[in-house]
């Protein structure tokens, strides 16, 4: 089964993913929690509470814009477009927590019908939250204030092929797996797997600078979007007239990243590439992570590059939660890399991976890997059913900085979960790699306190000032959101930060876009 | 002679280029001139007049802030960094017009130097344009009110070098040819090389996106950024602490292209590579530009890309102007490309240029582009002084719209001279290739009519008007200036313009930053 085979899935609200990929947690890893002190909750989860929906002049305001068919109040849908799949989110859901529920949820057809949807609400006031996948990690759909969830799903269409240029228009409702699709038909490829593919969205990938798996070979989704409309409270923004420009500032660049606070990406032009008629994946072993480090950054700066190009540490080679039997697949004291290509595998990478010091092993854990590439997230729902707390963060860095950002994000998780009595497992990998640079993305694993949402808050914000101190970004791929929004303010400033609040007041005067959502 | 020889080279005012090099128009290039109605005017070049300094209070504290030695307001200086490089630059030159001069130069030694200048002139009202190269051609140098030149020659340095990271930061002083040296001892290169390279300098190729001719293999200037840092009369601005992030908008690509209306780039952290052992250039002829710009797509989807990668049209390759010894040097009817390696030729390159109907030429014309790759702009003040209009202007545009756009703007520039009884000749090449889409670069001579700052004046808004109509954009890699501020504000639309005089707002409230540049 190929990318572009997979179907698209509505996800489950309050746990990830595809409702047919349940995935019960191996006894293997059930076994290794208890050495965590990790013990099944005795609380079961509890349904939601109704809240107040939108009132009726402004159910009536929607229904006049969209038709009733294209309104919703019910509390089973507004539950269902309740916050993203932050393990916190996950937690408060569990609890029943309907404090970030949106009052209602809409569903325009059209850019048109988003244009209306926001001249409206703006007129009166009522705040919006642009949803497709849903899948945001870092808070980006609990807004500050009460609000109406625009749900772009029916903006599911492939309007432009461009075969000379190589370009898509993509609506911003498209899931990843229906981009894929619709561009199959015609023998093209986005290239973008994010881990979230099965429920993300074009949109999603835009307002948030998505990542994908493929990133060594295709890039980032930021960096093959050569186009964007985009929806304001102030009139419709399309940007983008050639690849590159010299006219001023990169507007693109602005929209890119701006998670529905400075308006609502309705479509994106984006690059697109021949589909590969075969991919590969092998895994290459280690002896060190700093060995395999360098030998990554070798293939970042001198190529060639692979396609997919990813180095898990020795912790992260030895504990395989998704798939117990290959644990320490790589060799007792080893580390796993996996190198993928679209198309054969190229041996000249091959050749510096081995004058690097890796040895080859083959395609077995590759293929290992790639069947359960989209697999990892669904393990946190059996995990926060035995009581474990299970979260991902990540940052990136220049090279020559990554070392002691590793080294200072682990201490910062172990020092506080220890100190909290919940001494974690920390593991991480690179899985982006630029020349300059790389990411670092890290799992964390502990029992689960009491109060698990504060427990995460706190090791989280001890992580973030970890980050901030040895000169990293406080995300690479997973956006700003709620959750690293003091940290943003931080780390661009005060003056980056009066700019975007000014450039927000001009296109989102009163406010409604998000609101709290990237910018105080 | 490499480029990193190259002498680090003081612009004469009111002439393009390296004194040393004042070229002659050869005599069949003259002869040529004949047959578009060309004719020797009569006039001379005219001093320039005295106009008023910048007050005695203003000089006063401009040397408390710097000390005498660098704050200049003798007329040689302030006539030395009067404008920039465009042929009506040239022309108001000539006319001894002294509107645009500063009434002050100053030569800040540091960033804070710069800062404090800035905090300082905000405090006072005193407009302030920064000056490195002085080799805009876009009138980014005539701000709309009196001013005082922040000349950043003595920003000069390269301040740190990681060798891991593969970065380093040079000064926004440094000039392009310095940067090449100053990299060179250490093995390295930016691969940086536009046509204006012997005067533009790092802070200018940031302010103005810049795109070198080495781009199919460097990428742009802007591609190369991973960090700046900004003086605003509020304050510092760093940012770029990652190669890339999701943290929001990059507000790298908001102060690349800002062409100092939102702050002073003092210093810039930029990409580097290893320094080749060898560049290798090759001319291939084709039989049409369509054939040829069709196998320069290829390359630019399909790859492998080499280094040098331009492709001029018809007319471009039977008038050679630089060099009337090669005309027609592809053969008749033919056109040429040409087609450059840092380190050898790679063979598939060839292979996939023959493919596509392609014919090798050798390293002959190869060598002789290389060796006018700097050249060109030099001839423009033998052919003023011959009494010839000449003048360039570029935009790009996504593959299927190109042929459209070389169609709109020739006759654009063909239909307006003509008009004005000066039919001319208009060369075409695309000098920068992407996946989706190329730049277009267009040369323009004709005969002066008696007031040709107008005439040509004519011609360009009707060129600018036929590129917004053909969807490209107004400049690929000039920049915006005076010259394209109109045309820009169309072109991304009243929201943006006004999002970005937000943004002024909040940097540069008292608005002393490049006034009337970039924005209206």
């Amino acid at each position: 089964m190929t990318e572009s085979d997979l179907p698209v899935v509505q996800l489950t609200p309050g746990r990830w993913g595809d409702p047919a990929h349940t995935v019960e947690l191996p006894a293997a890893a059930a076994e290794a929690l208890k050495h965590l002190g990790v013990r099944r909750p005795a609380a079961a989860a509890v349904d939601p509470v109704e809240r107040p929906g939108p009132g009726a002049d402004v159910e009536q305001l929607l229904t006049d814009l969209l038709g009733p068919e294209h309104v919703k109040t019910d509390l089973a849908t507004r539950w269902a477009h309740t916050r993203g799949y932050s393990t916190p989110d996950l937690l408060r859901h569990r609890a029943g927590d309907t404090s970030d529920m949106p009052d209602a949820v809409v569903y325009p057809g059209s850019h048109d019908d988003v244009q209306e949807l926001l001249t409206a609400c703006d007129e009166h006031g009522i705040a919006v939250v642009p949803y497709a996948g849903g899948t945001s990690v870092v808070g980006g759909l609990a807004p500050s204030r009460r609000f109406v969830a625009i749900d772009l799903r029916r903006l599911d269409q492939l309007t432009e092929l461009d075969e000379i240029s190589r370009t898509v228009r993509l609506q911003a409702g498209v899931r990843g797996t229906a981009a894929e699709a619709l561009l199959a038909k015609n023998g093209y490829t986005l290239g973008h797997f994010p881990q979230s593919y099965e429920g993300a969205s074009i949109g999603g990938y835009a307002a948030t600078r998505s990542s994908g798996q493929s990133s060594a070979g295709y890039g980032r989704f930021d960096e093959m979007v050569v186009g964007l409309t985009v929806a304001t409270p102030r009139g419709t923004i399309e940007v983008g007239r050639a690849p590159m420009s010299a006219a001023g500032p990169d507007l693109r660049q602005l929209f890119l990243g701006s998670e529905g606070a400075l308006g609502i990406i309705t479509s994106v032009v984006v690059r697109i590439r021949p589909r590969p008629a075969e991919r590969s994946f092998e895994g290459w072993r280690f002896d060190t992570f700093d060995q395999g480090l360098a030998a990554i950054r070798r293939l970042a700066q001198d190529g060639p590059l692979p396609t997919v190009l990813r180095l898990s540490d020795e912790a992260e080679t030895a504990v395989n939660l998704a798939d117990p039997d290959v644990l320490g697949g790589a060799g007792a004291g080893g580390v796993l890399a996996i190198v993928g290509f679209d198309g054969p595998a190229n041996p000249k990478t091959a050749a510096v991976l081995s004058a690097a010091g890796g040895q080859s092993l083959g395609e077995g854990p590759g293929e290992t890997w790639r069947q359960g590439r989209y697999r990892a997230p669904y393990l946190r729902d059996p995990l926060l059913n035995e009581g474990a707390l299970v979260e991902t963060l990540e940052t990136a860095g220049f090279w020559s900085k990554l070392p002691e950002l590793k080294t200072a994000v682990t201490e910062a998780l172990v020092g506080s979960l220890s100190e909290q009595g919940t001494p974690p497992l920390v593991l991480c990998h690179v899985s982006h790699v630029y020349e300059t640079g790389a990411s670092l993305y890290f799992t964390v694993v502990s029992a689960q306190t009491d109060e698990p949402v504060g427990q995460w808050r706190k090791a989280k914000s001890t992580a973030s000032e970890a980050i901030a101190r040895a000169g990293g970004t406080i995300t690479h791929h997973h956006g700003v959101g709620t959750d690293h929004r003091d940290a943003y303010a931080t780390e661009v400033g005060p003056l980056a930060i009066e700019s975007l609040q000014a450039v927000k007041r001009v296109l989102d005067p009163n406010g409604i876009l998000n609101p709290g959502i990237l910018l105080p």
